[in-house]
Order: C-alpha cells, then structure tokens, then sequence
C-alpha cells in the first residue's frame, strides 16, 4: 500500500525474510558497537549460520540462489533499517558472491577451466559459511583510477605493497578484495586486482577506524608489506589512471545495495520520528510536522522508485534470469558509461535525499533528538557516509554524469 | 539504456506508438495554438481516426485495449513531450474511458443493467471515435470538497446552475464530466456528478482562456444555466464539503497521467538544452554546463522512476490484468487515503521537479532561452500550470501527505 | 520595522521619493507594455521631466547629486515594485552617470582635460534633462570578455560594424554605451569603448524584441555598419578575450541595480499574494498558506540584507562621501576580482531567490494566479530574466565565485 | 574586502579584538572538551579576567561599555569561530548583562530604586567579572509559553519546584536565570522569572549532557527543589501559555548571538575545507570544488548581511547610541511581533545556511572529513544544535513569521 521495496522472487523474498529477522536483533545492540567503535563480528558469525551470508549463491553450491541484483537491494534495505555497519560490511561480501556466479558462467562459456574452477571454489566456501569477502580499495590520495599500492613482479607472484583505509567489515574478512598498481611487460601502467586470505604473512588491519558515524563498521587501515599474490590470483583490469567502465559497471549492484541501507537508515529515522509525534499530545495536529512528514515521505518515495527501477534494470542488463553467459552483454565502454551514469545519479539520489530525511527527522522530534543517546542522533552521523563513498562520491558523480550526458569521455584530459 | 518510461504490454506499445507519431506532428504546431490561444481541435480528430481516442477501450468495443494505467500514463508521457495542451485535454478523456470499463466490470457483477447499458453505450461511442469526454469540475472559490454549481431536483432529474473553470478541452469536447452540490430527500448536503452532452440546451463554453502557459489547451469556463440532467445519468459520489477518498481515488491514474505530461514537457526541455550545447563551440566541456545537465539527469531519473512505481503500484491495486469486479478491491476510506496519498506524493514530486528541470534547461541554454519564440521559453510558462492542477495542488498535496502520515483523518475539523 | 531597504542619504532619499512616485504610475499601464512588447518611452520622457534621470547627476551639473551607490539601488528598487521594463533601460543610464562623476574626478585629478571637457558635457546634457543613455554590449555567441563586433582604424577614429543584441531601452536612447574587439598599433588584440549618438548615420534599431518577459524593455537588436567614432569617443578598456576585472568592477554598481529591480518584482508580487490571501475567508489561518508566506518572508529578509550590505561596501570602496580622486582605490586585478566576487554573489543571490519567491507567491494566490492577465504571470516572466543578465548570468558567477575563493586566476586558461 | 562582520564602535572593536585572542587559544582545546562532554570552565575564567566577561558592561560599572548589539553579536560571532560550547554559554550572560543596563535605564527613569539597586549590583559584580550567568528555561514537554517548574507562594517568596534542562554553561554559572509557573492573587495562571544563586540549598545540577554535538557545552540538567526566591527576586513577566511578545522581544539580541555563533562555526567549516583544497594538487582547478566553494561563499554573504542588518535593526530599535530610557520605545505586542518576525527570519536563515554551509564543507574536504578526529566532523556535530534552540526552533519560526505576515495573532487559538 506504500512505495516500499519488495523482493520479487521466490528465493529473494527468503532473503529478505532473513535480513528483516537480523537486523531487529543488530537494532538492539547498534549503540554498543556505536559507543565502543567496534565490529560486530557477532553479526557476521549470524549471517554464516543462518545461510544469510551465502544469499547470492546458487543453491548448487548451499547458498539462497538469489539471483536478482534487485532482490539483493531489497534485502540491503531491510538490514539498513536495523543498522547500518554490518549492512555495510555485508554489502562488499554479498555483491562480490555475486560477481563471483557471473564470471563463473563466464568461465564455463569461455572454457576457462581455472578460472572456474577458482569461482567454483570460492562460491562454494561461502556457500558453505566458512568464507566473507572485505574490499581493501580505498586508499588516501587516490580515486578509483589509482592507486599508490605498488604490485612488483617476483617468481610465480606478485609482492604487494602499500596501505588501503576504509577497508569496511576487515575484522571479520577471511579475504580481501584489493588492487594495485603494476607495469606489465609492454612497460605500460595498468591496474591490477586480487582477492586473497588475510591469514597470510604480510597483511595488517591497523584496528584505527573512529569515524563521526559507522562507528561500528571496522573500516580500519589495512597495510600489505611484501604481501605475495600467486599469478593464478592475480588480474588484470584495465589502463592504469582511467576510468575502466566495463569493470566498474560490474560494480554497480553493490552501489545500489550501498544506497539501499543509507535508504533504511532514513526509513527508520523517520519512522522513529513519525512514531514520536504521534505519540505526543496535538503532535499529529501540529500543522508544520505534518509539512515535515510529508516532505519526508514525497522524499521517500522517490527515494524507494529510483532504486527499486535502478536495481530492476540491471537485472534486465545482465539478465539475471536467462543465466545467460556474459558475453551477451554489451560491455563497451559506452555502454558501461551509460549504465555507470544511472548507477551514479541513483547513486547520489537517494544518499543525498536520505541525509535530508534523516536531518529533517531530527527536526521533526525535536530538541530530544540532539541528545547522543537518542538513536537519531547515531543515524544523524550514520547516514553523512553515503555521500563520500566511492563510486562515485556525490561531485564525482555530478562531473561522470554531465559528461556522459553531453557526450564528453570521461577518460578525456 | 536509461530511466525512460517503457510500457509493458502488448496493447501498451501500440498506444505509446502511436503517442510518439501524435506528438511528433503536433509539435509542429504547438507554437501557433499557443500564440493564437486557440484549442488544436485537428489533433483531437487525428486521435479520433487513429483509433487512439480509443486507447483504453476494450477490443470488444472498438477500442486498443490497454488495460494498464501504467501504460497510459507511459502514452501521455509522449504526448507530453511533443505538446502538452492536447495531451492535457486528452488525459480527462483517456482516464474517464478507464473508468467506464471499471464501472462496466462492476455493473456487470452486482446486475446493474442500467449501469451496464449506460457504460457500453459509452465505450461503444468511444470506441468509435464518435465520443470525447472533457471535465469541468474546477470553480471560483471552490476545492475538489465543494461546488457552488447547484443541482435542483425537478420532475424526472435535475437542473444544474453554475459556472465552471479550467474545462481543459472543452471546445472539443462530446459530453463534460460535471459535479454538483445537492440536496438529498433526507435534507443533507450531497455532492453529484454526471456525464453529459454539450449539444444540449443550458451549458455554454465561454472561450476566454488566456492563461500564462498552455495556451492552446482550451481550459475556458463554461456556465450551466438551468441545464437538465436525468435521473438516469445523475450519481451521487458522496457527502459535501468532505474529501470523498474512494471517489477521488479512481482518479488517481488521471492524476499521474497529467504528471507524466509535465515529465515529457521537462524532457523536451532538457533534451533541447542538451542538444543545444553539443552544438556550441565548447559546450560540452564548459564544467557549469556539465553540472546543469547531470542536475538534470538526476531529476529526470527520479521523476520517471516515481511516476512509474506509482502506475504500477495501481495495475496492481486495481488488478488491470485480472480484469476481475471491483468489489475484490479495497475501497475502504482508510485504504483509499492511503493510495490518494500516493498518488499526490507522485504528483507532487514530478510536477514540482517538471518546473526545477525547465527552468533549469534555460539557465542550461543560456539567454537564447529567454527569446519569446524560443520553445523553451513556451515550455516555461507551460510547465508551471502543473502545481496548481487538482487534485492536488502542491500545498494541499502536503497537508494530506501529512496528515495520512501521522494518523490524521484528512475530513477532521 | 522590518528590512526594507532605505536610502542614507538627503538626496537619496528625495530620489527614492522620486522612485515610488513614478512607479504608481508606471504599474498601471505596464500591462499594456507588455502586451504590445511596446517600450514605455512616456515613462523616460517622466524621468527626464521630474529630474529623476539626472538622479546621480551632482548638483552642480543640475542633478539631484545622489553620490551613494547604496541609494540609487534602493531607487531601482522602488522602480521594480512597480514596473520592471523602464527600470531596467534607466538602471544602465543611471550607473553610467555615476561612473561619468568617478571620471569626472579622475580626469580633474590627473590633469585630463580632454577627458574632463567630455564628462563635464554629459553631465551637464544629463542634469538638463536632455540625454539617456542605453547599452550595447551583449551579442550572440560573445560574453563580457568578447565581441564579434570590429572597430576598424580609419582617419581620425574608428569604423564600427557587428550586431548588437538585448540593447535594453535603446528606443529612448540618445547615446550608446559600445563595446568593440580592435587590433592596437603592437597588433594586439584589445577592447575598446565609446558612447555615442544614436542619431549619426550608421546605426539602426532593429525593434525586434519579443521576449518570454520584460516585453516591453525595449531590449532590440542594433546594427552598426561602418557607424564611425572618432578618436576623442574611443577608449581602451584592456586586453581582448579576458575579464578585465578593474573595468568590470566599475559596473558593480550597475549590476546590484539589476539586482534590485528584480528584488522589487519579487516584493510585489509577495504583496499581492500576500493581500490576496488576507482577503479570502481562512485564508490567513491555512497553515500551508502561513507556511508560503513564512519561505519568502525569510528569502526577502535575506536579499535586501545581502544588497544593501553590498552596496553599501561598494560605496565604502569607492569612498563616494569623500570625494575623493580614484587614484586612491585599489583597482589592481586582484582586489578587482574580489570586488567582482562580492557583487556576482550578490546578483547571483538575489536574482535566484527573487525567482523562488515569485514562484511561490503564485503557490500561494493559487490557480488564478496562471490566468495570463493576472500581474503574478507577468511577474513570472518578468522575473526570470534576471539570472540571465551579464555580468555575471548564474553559472558563470558561480565559476567566477568558485575561482577567486580558492586562489585561481578567472583569466588562468 | 568581504561581507564579514566587523565591530562598528570603538568599545565594539576592542571586544572583537579580545574575542579574537581567546578563539584562537579555545581552538586548541576544542577537540578534548568534546570529547570528554566536559564544560571548559578555564575559557570562563579567561572571560572573567581579560574583562570579555564584561563586554557590555557600561564603562561606570567596569565594564568595556559596549552599547551595540550589533557589536556584541560580531563579538560572538568570532568566539563562534575558535569554539562553539564556551560562546554557547557565554551568549546568554552577554545578552543578559546587556539587558540589565536597560533595565537600569529604565528603573532609573521611572524611580524605581529597587530594581535599580539591584541592576547596579548585577552590573557591578560582572563588572569585577565576579559573576556569571546562565540560563535555566527550557524544560521537557515544555515551550517558551509554557513551564512545569512551579513556583510556590511562602512568607516573604516563593518556592520554584522543577527541573531544567538544556542549561548551558550551567559550571560555570554563579547566577542562573529561571522562569516558573505561578498564580497570582486573581487566581491566573502567569510565568514568573528570577535570576538566583546556584550555591543557594534547593538547586542541583545533574552534569549528565552527553550530546550529539556542543558536547562541551554543559547544557545539563538542573533540578530546583523547594527553592528559595524572595519576592525582591521574582518578576512577573506575563500571561501564562501566551507568547508574551514584548518579554521575548527583549531576548531577539540573544537570538542573533547565538546565530553569529553558529554562523562562526559555518565559517572555520568553509575555510578549513577551502584551505585543504588549496593545499592539493588540482584541488582548486577542479571544477566540482569550484562550484562547492562558490555555493558557500554566496550562502555565508548572504549569511553575514542578514545577520549585520538585523542586529542594526536591533540598535535602532532600543537607540542603543542615545541611552534613552525604554519608555520610548513601541513595546506593544503588535510591534513585539514584527520584531520577533525579524529576529526569528534571521536565526532560522543562519541557524539553517550554517549547516548547509558545514555539511558542504564535509562535500568539498572529501572523505577525510569523516573521521572523528577530524575538525570537520566535530563542527558537523555541533552545527546541528542551532535549528533547536528556541525561540525559535525553525519550525515555530515558520509558524511564527506566517502568521505574522498574513495578520494572525501568534497567541490566537
């Protein structure tokens, strides 16, 4: 009877079945982790027993088979609303499970035999519960096109080294997605990428996050020093100092799943508040909080449309449900452009608007909600994130998309 | 490849079809009907042999036989961006033929033979391309609760004398959709409607539209003088002076389908804005430029992602595809509210950001815009009739959005 | 009582007196103006009659000797309230009197009697009354920094020839203010000035405007064919293709005049909602009516603070009550540029909000406010130009803003 | 060069001056009061003896003999820059001393020598910068037309029965300001005030603030418990559960202090951010930082001119230069209203560009700016504390100035 997200498959709607029954329990212990700015590893440990943490896995390997990047957004949201750190530190694992499946069919259409079998293998692992992914991307002083971790060339391998911020969910991370800088033998500059263990030597998580908001997110530093990726582990994706739009537009999913919790988090603000008016004598009456829920709402609503028609044309794009191989999909850098710019603008929509919500919420209880204990006071902080994260930071997005609109390459100088 | 309004039936694409070869005409003669003020009647009779008169009449009577409310919204969407005066004239026609195949289906299962007969006959007509409905509801110092225009019983029916406003389409018009304050035999004050023929003795169309935009649109006041209406075509539609919330809900698609007017009107502007500067020496590159048109896109992105979630949120509440009796739906004053909520959250937000994105396409152009016989220039003054449009005018938009929200019954003193 | 602006001076006073006197009588018959896209030469004729056209002429020239900058921008808007076109023609006549007493000073000061003769005799034909002054300077395809229009050296001054464009108040003119690209003897590109007859062989006005609003400002284009200018007219005004800051910062003042017609459009068309809605039965007790009224109280407040505090900086700067010779103020590029910062945010404010305003004053009076006759639709296409105007149309003030507060040079490449 | 504020008087000028120094070295100690929610009591000690304690303290009594408001609120706004908790605090005591020498006037003028006895004493003693006041009104469930602290008519008193909250500086304070609900003799309901001891029996306070931001602030509890006031002490200061327009007239300077503070706070935010991107290279070739900077300067002139021109107004107003007694003053409720209009426009325009301004310099500073430990994060915190302050929250400012303009009483039911 509302614009609320809803799955619209069969196993998405276990999913978000699950996520609704975690996030009411994390809600009751978010100001802990808040206070204490720590990680709820506890949470993680839920999500591998539950089979929540393999949601994106096909069934074949004992995960929930969810298949639709829509449903996935859906089931972000409803974390969201219970609390966001966790969601945050899901949201990496989940879409690279999913990214996992696509290049597995990939593999298989292609032949790449070990290529499936390392996707086979990986799957399989979170299927299983005994695996969660951490992406180690951001980096002080670089964007998405660079990076000042250096990958030189040894025997068999490659020797990182260098030190990634931001790296959300860490402490519970049995791998890490990472990239870095390399020269490949033509001499050129080029980006390169890899997923490995963090129980190998030469990896540190610096367990320094103290952010304003997502206290609890474990978004510490993390330092490679003379770390080895084996060749098998190492890829190449792409010129170095670029926007590589085919491999970014993979990424996609997981940014419409990163503004789907900042989306619950506005959700519960406003309810939060909306409950308290409501509650109070001549609160509902008060004509100016009924202007401020309503602007919420219309905010909401938008907010709820361009995700939900986003997220449901992806799936479209990558044709979740033929489970087709990739190679169908146009992955032109113009066409990757053109998906990137929607991602970006759904992107920059709904984290601006939800730090609007969330704001005008505080307004609408009042004076209580800037006390540090009132839970719109943490979501006030909470929902600042979304606009920094990466991609595409709101003015990096304002700047990608006027150029894809008026027909300027983005890799131009 | 973006967040353009698609329909999704097979009837739908024919009509949306046929929309885009409409506008693409009438957009060539928009500038004189605006300058003349004049009612474009020749693209009425091109929709009458079209068949797309007849877009929402079932096949059996003659009809396209779209059957989605999101369709139609997605077909007035293209009339929008060709030329929004016929569009808007045709929006009351299309949504009234909607629901005289609802009030058939009803007819048929409660037996209501009368009802029946008098829906058929009207499909038929339509169907035909024999039959155009235009509205005139709108009053001086009246709200959608009110009416000044009175209905006096006489033998065998009523009179009505009255003056109304904003008939939008009148000059072409067959028969005027009309509402009237009663008196009922139990002494209260009642609110009446009817659908009746122009070429009758009593109502007389006053051509004196000038208005500031949407000059061609024929929104002329028309006054009844002691006008007869029988007993057969009179229905009551509920207690005067209140929001009749499940009478006005069935014009809620009526209400989105003026809204994706006003998109298609910011689409032309944006898109003229655009083209524009990729012609110029330097355009696309100049950063402002690049700023205007992402702001733009974000808006566009939004507005279409609402207006079709909130179509497809009422195929689903109001089953199109099931074709089933309306007595399956709830029709309640709770559940009514909340889905008049909706639909003015949508409102609101596309006909608000219809006007941000215009006025933002001229500052995007530059001061060529401001040129008189410039579109985008007649595209301002159009896209702020949006905002006033019932119901619900932006402002009273916020206060039942509000008023829903926080558990206020919008009816309450 | 409230922030209003004010005049601080004796003088000032008796011209805002002046203004408002004018301005009664402007308001009635600018309906008609605009509807003929006529310009209201009678109104001209007015000023020259009542001495209000030689305003910031010193008295011993004749004038009213209004030496503030400050109050000659309360003048322009008492103007605005009532009508916008005259102002506008009279707001380019008036600045260009004020900068003619600064050169006056100059040339006494350095000994220029050339210069001093020349400025001595417009303001003496301007304090008889007998000498208005418009503008030429904008063209198509050209900004403040260029003009397609070429001066040509011939014996004993200049051959001018281009096209003008938005040449405001040129039908009453008696003299032009023109700019030209030139080639100097080094064969450097530079930009030179002179203002001159209108009524010499070689110039036409084209009567050709017909603009969305400010239909009766007279804004035509003017053709210069060989038009000549002699040596003792033509000025250097700096190098060609760059903002010559020192120069522009001269037409600060003008354009805060600008800036403050348009602030006088949005006051009045506050009042009339404001009025109009006292007027109607509960209309002052809607609370979403108090909330309209309530915005644009607050956008008001803040945009008479924001130009009368820069306005009276700016006769801070140029020390109008002392007298003093020019040689003792900075004009150096970078105080230029910061001056030039202040006044483009000023009119960047003010042109922006007295937009919103006017838009929400339509909100607020409601439909009848889109009837074309109503004076808020004139007002909402009056009001739109304002953004538009040069120096600084938005997006280039925000470039300009932008450049100067981190340090870069608006001429950098 | 710009629109900051500056001092006007020559006492003026030496407040901003000190007020200058002390920012600078409360800066310093700024992060650790926040994060220890612990009051900086030594910042008070440094007020008391560099004699800022004493700003408007008139020269006979020791003070510096500030007279304008407009001054003391440049003064604030330049503690506001160093650190927002201490100015927070010290506002209320500024605004009240200044208050005291009006009443003085005003006894003196009217014979009455008790109370001027007792402003002499007040003077006086924070003259010797012996005395601190704070302010103890705000009370949960409560407005500025409401009270739940009761006072109890005893021999020779009252007894006030109550708790407090939000009570600013309340460490500090030697005096604090109170009000109570009472019933007169007639049996009415009326709010009473005293400004009383805290080492008195009966006052405790709870030293329990924990905000969201201003976490230094000490904004506690206070709980009176049969306390003591003589009737020397209590004032009548109007109608219960009215807004008593001419009492809170009186309080608009404190409301424009507390902006500038808020206002100061917006300043460090933008020059922090502005500063950073000067430091990085391309920071101030990148067009999307250009754009961020710009939009903040224009918001913080429009900011600072609101600001100065309301505190002028204030100066006129109370003839602050003439020391006239109150007596000529319009104080009727009528002119009390539009006062408060005023100053309520003023606060809620700076108290909301403030954070906007804040929350935009988080944008311009990038992801940096979200670690706690960063200064931006804090002011983001803190910033959020001025759209609650009453009078009045931005909310009731809306209400407030609606109905004002549109000729409702604010007190009308």
């Amino acid at each position: 009877m509302d614009f609320e997200l809803k799955a619209l498959t069969e196993p998405g709607n276990k999913m978000v079945e699950l996520a609704e029954k975690h996030a009411a329990g994390f809600a009751l212990t978010a100001a802990k982790y808040d206070r204490n700015a720590t990680f709820p590893i506890e949470n993680i440990e839920a999500f591998k027993k539950s089979g929540f943490a393999a949601g994106a896995v096909p069934e074949e390997f004992g995960g929930l088979g969810v298949a639709s990047i829509h449903d996935c957004v859906v089931a972000m949201n409803r974390l969201g609303r219970g609390e966001g750190c966790t969601a945050l530190a899901f949201n990496m694992h989940l879409f690279r499970t999913f990214t996992a499946t696509r290049t597995l069919h990939s593999a298989v259409a292609s032949g790449n035999t070990a290529r499936q079998a390392r996707s086979e293998d990986l799957l399989r692992k979170v299927g299983a519960g005994e695996l969660i992914i951490s992406v180690a991307n951001s980096e002080r002083g670089a964007d998405i096109r660079t990076s000042r971790t250096l990958a030189t060339k040894v025997d068999g391998g490659w020797l990182f080294n260098g030190s990634k911020t931001f790296a959300t969910g860490s402490p519970a991370a049995d791998v890490l997605a990472v990239r870095a800088r390399y020269q490949n033998e033509a001499g050129e500059q080029r980006m390169g990428a890899a997923t490995v263990p963090v129980d190998r030597p030469g990896v540190e998580i610096m367990y320094n996050w103290e952010g304003l908001g997502m206290r609890g997110s474990g978004s510490h530093d993390v330092v490679f020093t003379d770390y080895f990726v084996s060749d098998e582990e190492f890829d190449d994706i792409g010129e170095y100092g670029k926007f590589n739009a085919p491999t970014l537009a993979v990424a996609s999913g997981s940014s419409l799943g990163l503004s789907s919790i900042f989306l619950g988090i506005a959700e519960t603000a406003h309810q939060i508040a909306v409950e308290a008016i409501k509650e109070r004598d001549g609160g509902p009456h008060y004509p100016m909080n009924q202007v401020s829920a309503a602007e919420s709402e219309v905010d909401l609503a938008a907010s709820r449309a361009i995700l939900a028609r986003s997220a449901l044309f992806l799936d479209d794009y990558y044709q979740t449900d033929r489970k087709q191989p990739q190679g169908a999909i146009d992955t032109s850098p113009e066409a990757s452009f053109k998906l990137l710019k929607n991602s970006a603008a759904t992107k920059k929509f709904v984290m601006e608007t939800a730090a609007k919500i969330v704001d005008r919420s505080l307004t609408l209880y009042g004076g209580g909600a800037y006390v540090g204990s009132n839970t719109l006071a943490r979501l006030y902080r909470d929902v600042r994130a979304g606009q920094f994260m990466q991609p595409w930071a709101s003015n990096q997005a304002t700047e990608l998309i006027g150029k894809v609109t008026l027909g300027v390459d983005p890799n131009e100088e």
